[in-house]
């Protein structure tokens, strides 16, 4: 699973099927910075995310079953809201 | 799922059964500011895409389903026509 | 699916079993003006495709649904022949 | 699979179903010298790993395999501490 | 599929049951002049390959049908050792 922040939602009229009904988040990968990490993307959510907020998203069939939609199109899903980590940063000092 | 832009059409004459009767649509992945990233690929259009348009696509086994060929060689499908959306462009403001 | 030029053959005597009676192609990945991009890959064949032709690949659970061979180790193959294809170049200018 | 070192955890309360009761651990994918190699990511631990240990993680179905949640939303895995390695160095001299 | 050279092995006590009783090669992508490219990592032998052999692997669940593993957390495998090969390298000389 990837960090990103929810920076927006998306309004498609025709679309698949199985996207009717979910919510289409826009969503910034980010680093455990929350600096942003290559282009947003679209993720369907399926914990109540909202704008602003630091998550974790699944790609492929995780995603699928995540929005328990195993037959639909989709291939990205919003599956947890971050509320906080510990991270080890010395780890890599002696490779600087 | 990804954004894209449709920009032309693929004749195929000998190609996998699976792509028979599936429109191959030549597809530009394009960033929220609609300019190109990466290279075109060919997708099935499942929603009617036409040249120009600003769509979303899917991959992998979600590209099947999509266009309800689960058995094909089916790995990129247009899934959705982006009417609009919305960004809080601001969230990242402190990192630049 | 993605588009590439057919360029060489591979011989592999100790292989899955599943690979064996597969052509083996080596496949040079190309944008749409036959331009290599990244790096040659094997695949396996399923349309007929000979060496310098303009094709089209999968990847993944499409290129065993390509080659009808669910249980085996392919995940390439070449699923089509590119007769020919239009393009809308100027549908990015103003970004230029 | 490849290889990483634990670098810390993740708490996360609202999350998909299938991530509850699984440690979320912090993962930073690393080269055969341990250097940092992109961006940390989130793994379901299913083998005991502690933070600073070298790993081998697995992505897709092979993590929900690993975890034995074949329907949640888990798409990577921690599956196995890395003892001991060895390397051939030398089969590239004549490229360098 | 792609092509690596084998350069080490593995050793995990603790790893995820599938993966036991596999040998554990440290393979590095090659191009076809057998220089390296990327980084290493880990995949399960399934033709007997030695050090130093060059070899095609396949990702993903072709992996697990090609170790005759398909529950465990397997996502890459060797699948065939290369005896010879040939490119048409003049394809692109008007490209350069």
């Amino acid at each position: 699973m990837k960090t990103a922040i929810v920076i927006g939602t998306i309004v498609a009229t025709r679309k698949e099927e199985g996207l009717v009904g979910s919510k289409l988040l826009l969503t910034q990968p980010v680093n455990m910075s929350k600096e942003p990490i290559g282009e947003p993307f679209i993720a369907v959510d399926t914990v109540g995310a909202g704008i602003g907020e630091f998550v974790m998203y699944s790609t492929g069939t995780a995603s699928r079953n995540a929005a328990n939609k195993p037959k639909s199109s989709i291939d990205a899903a919003i599956v947890g809201i971050i509320d906080g980590y510990d991270i080890r940063t010395d780890l890599f000092d002696d490779k600087k």
